[in-house]
């Protein structure tokens, strides 16, 4: 291609691009665009054209390298998740997750099964996004074979370009049709109608640069044009069937008198407190969500758990309604945020379960969101628990009785006149709702690696105790897994 | 006091602190209750109380261990920063900046000089956030010499408690009389009028919980009631009197020719690459600014200087209008939570310079608020040069009519056109005022440790080569000095 054909070309696609940006910023759905390839390829040059031919205010850009302690810390997908672009902006991602992994695994830092594992944790990140509405374009910018190696001996001479071939690199490079084959494997298997990936050939950079551009421009515009069928990929369970009715299967007469209380009270405080220490010594990290019916008592139990905790140890996340900047952002944005680093345990009091509860219930969320929740929630669950972090789920269960005595005593004391509202007997009429609503999620979320724990809460005092016993349970176990291995 | 009375005056004033965080909600400030003192003294509990006598939805608590990874790279402020309350919203801290320095310095982590910088910044901390409107409440939970040693004695006896012991904690009290006079020299010097610790004696539990509610409450009402006349702190200086011209003294008529240009380009890009790489094998990191006239052509420096640095190195950071969050904190937070972390580098497309710039000349800003910004910047800065981290600022200079043909020149080319708004010729319109504001900047944060750099930006090419020059200018002298320590 002459110069200045490329130039006419690139004057047009630069006026559509920004005109597609512009038009994005009242959508409502945020575009990622994601640049694999080899550094030869020009992932690089690619991400500063984009930021020349589009306006860098509506762009975001993250280029990842070796993790950081604390991202070494978290699940590998932690770091992918919390740069999300929100609705109405474009990321741009250097080192995804695909290409991350296929580079540790060449590097023999992620054996086959852990490369298996990530290609499937990449799948389900990209669904998850695409199912609340994401556009993810991903390209890998490819080099012919002979073309490579030329311009890694261009560049080996070129001394100011020597450090962009990292040792890695050189590694990478011994056994080349090895390097292909994973890579031709890997991209196989994370390629998906919803998510394809579009290879590009890398060698002519007028070529390449005008690909990657009409690529994005076609896609933005199909996009803002009609709203994709999303078809959810996952198949639907009988819901509201009550498979079970697990509540009702709580016995909710279980007491504890006073003296009893007090003392078993200590007993678990003094255990707990030891174990958490432990925990904490070891830098592990723990998960704590309550939930429960309003006045079940969550802000009790939590209190009566953190008083035998340091407070450097641990945070309590109360979960409100979401922010602005939060409603922008895919739901469990906000929670991957605040997934604790090693060695602090984080506390919710109330949680993601708001997308299959109240937001079900009030009709907040559409049918098809709520039900892709419960896969969306448990794999979530699941990265924390596989990278070594307990997920302990405590539901608080009183009865419609109980909770309206509870509701009149707050009415009736000052400093708790403030927590009830007619919002709270709004709800209150939804009981059944309520009721189906969590017992689907008890079936669909109660998995092995973190079961939903249905507390008796009427004996407020009885409830405390459970909840502290169930922790030290749970923590007790791990650090003895942990020990064993 | 008996139990009686005890649990009578904690009824009526739970009330009274619930009544006041939910009048605080609607109030244009944020409260921060800082709880210091020796671990013995309750300050845990106290912060467990003050979640049990609160909502604590509307709390927002934290305590400080070990710095991270992280918090060791950048400057000591920036975890305190990062965690802010907004408007509306109560922090509580524990382990705060003024109780971490006292146990550093008391186990031999910091000596005198160090210490004595400490209580620089904090004060400035204090000081920066009160003038935006923040209630800082220091509480200093106090025991009398002989009740802690019983309490030591006993903690130790309690096996379940030793860890709260720590090791460090040994070291203090080797030397009582020493620790105390750190701790009465260091609360003296961080003690202000608009910042004043209240020594509160912690021997008796009933006392203490009504001591620290009942002064909580005091503070808050009065706060509610009346906001405090903010007598700026600082002295300030004669502004808006065109003490120099700087803008004046810049020569426009600089350029370079085509083919130098080219040429020379290369030249620094190389250098710059090489310089970069350098920094970033140390794990250093570094802030550039860069702000100038609308269409003054930052965004083509910022891509010339990127274009030679790995992706993953350095972030751009495009400064537009503060967010709904970014607004309910003091404005120099959302710039705190952007510094650079170890080997990476920060580049901001305008900056925290808006506060003297566009929020003094339309009058976002109040007088008082963009004058002591001044001193509140220089501060800002200089933490960073402190911790290593340069900060190189470019103001690019255009004249006025070259600011026209260039309006103009977007005006007639599709992917510029939007770049041009009714609002650039408003701002236009208010050049004299805007040249008065940016010679007072210049005057006021041109500071040893980071002056401002003008750059006569007529001539795109000149600008971008002086841009280049100065970055490898101000690396390589970084990078001389670090290796001579």
């Amino acid at each position: 291609m002459k110069k200045s054909q490329y130039k006419e070309e690139v004057k047009a696609l630069r006026a559509e691009l920004i005109q597609l940006q512009l038009s994005l910023k009242d959508a409502d759905f945020p575009v990622l665009i994601v640049i694999g390839g080899d550094d030869r390829s020009g992932r690089h040059e690619t991400l500063n054209l984009l930021h020349e031919w589009m306006d860098p205010r509506f762009l975001q850009a993250n280029a990842y390298g070796f993790p950081t302690e604390e991202e070494q810390q978290k699940p590998f997908m932690w770091r992918y998740w919390k740069d999300l672009p929100p609705k109405g902006l474009i990321g741009l991602c250097l080192r995804d997750w695909t290409s991350y992994s296929i580079i540790e695994h060449l590097v023999d830092q992620l054996n086959q099964e852990q490369l298996a594992q990530r290609i499937e944790y990449s799948k389900k990140f990209e669904e998850t996004l695409i199912s609340q509405g994401m556009l993810i374009i991903k390209i890998w910018l490819h080099l012919p074979e002979e073309e490579l190696k030329q311009r890694l001996t261009v560049e080996r001479k070129q001394i100011h370009k020597t450090w962009q071939i990292h040792q890695r690199d050189q590694q990478i490079y011994t056994n080349f049709d090895h390097a292909k084959n994973v890579i031709r494997n890997t991209l196989k298997a994370t390629h998906s109608e919803a998510a394809p990936w579009h290879i590009i050939d890398s060698s002519d950079l007028y070529e390449r640069n005008l690909n990657v551009g009409n690529l994005i421009a076609k896609q933005i515009k199909a996009r803002l044009k009609s709203p994709p069928e999303i078809q959810s990929a996952k198949l639907h369970k009988e819901l509201s069937a009550f498979k079970g009715n697990h509540l009702a299967k709580v016995d909710l007469s279980q007491s504890i008198d006073k003296s009893e209380y007090k003392k078993t009270l200590k007993h678990w405080q003094k255990k707990a407190s030891l174990l958490i220490h432990q925990f904490q010594e070891k830098d592990q990290s723990c998960v704590i969500v309550f939930e429960g019916w309003d006045a079940a008592g969550k802000g009790g139990c939590i209190r009566r758990l953190t008083s035998s905790i340091d407070a450097g140890f641990y945070r309590v996340t109360p979960i409100a309604a979401p922010t602005e900047e939060e409603l922008s952002h895919h739901y469990l944005w906000r929670f991957w945020r605040k997934i604790p680093r090693a060695g602090r345990m984080s506390i919710f009091d109330r949680s993601w379960y708001g997308r299959v509860l109240v937001e079900r219930v009030e009709g907040f969320a559409e049918t098809r969101e709520w039900q892709d929740a419960y896969d969306e929630i448990n794999d979530f669950e699941q990265q924390l628990h596989d990278k070594g972090t307990p997920v302990i789920k405590f539901w608080l269960h009183i009865d419609k009785d109980e909770q309206l005595s509870r509701f009149q005593e707050r009415e009736n004391t000052p400093y708790k006149h403030h927590k009830i509202t007619e919002e709270d007997y709004r709800n209150r009429e939804k009981w059944d709702d309520y009721e189906i609503a969590i017992n689907d999620m008890i079936d669909y979320t109660s998995t092995e690696y973190a079961p939903w724990r249905l507390i008796p809460a009427n004996s407020k005092h009885f409830a405390r105790i459970e909840v502290l016993k169930h922790v030290c349970e749970v923590l007790e176990a791990t650090l003895t897994n942990n020990t064993g291995e």
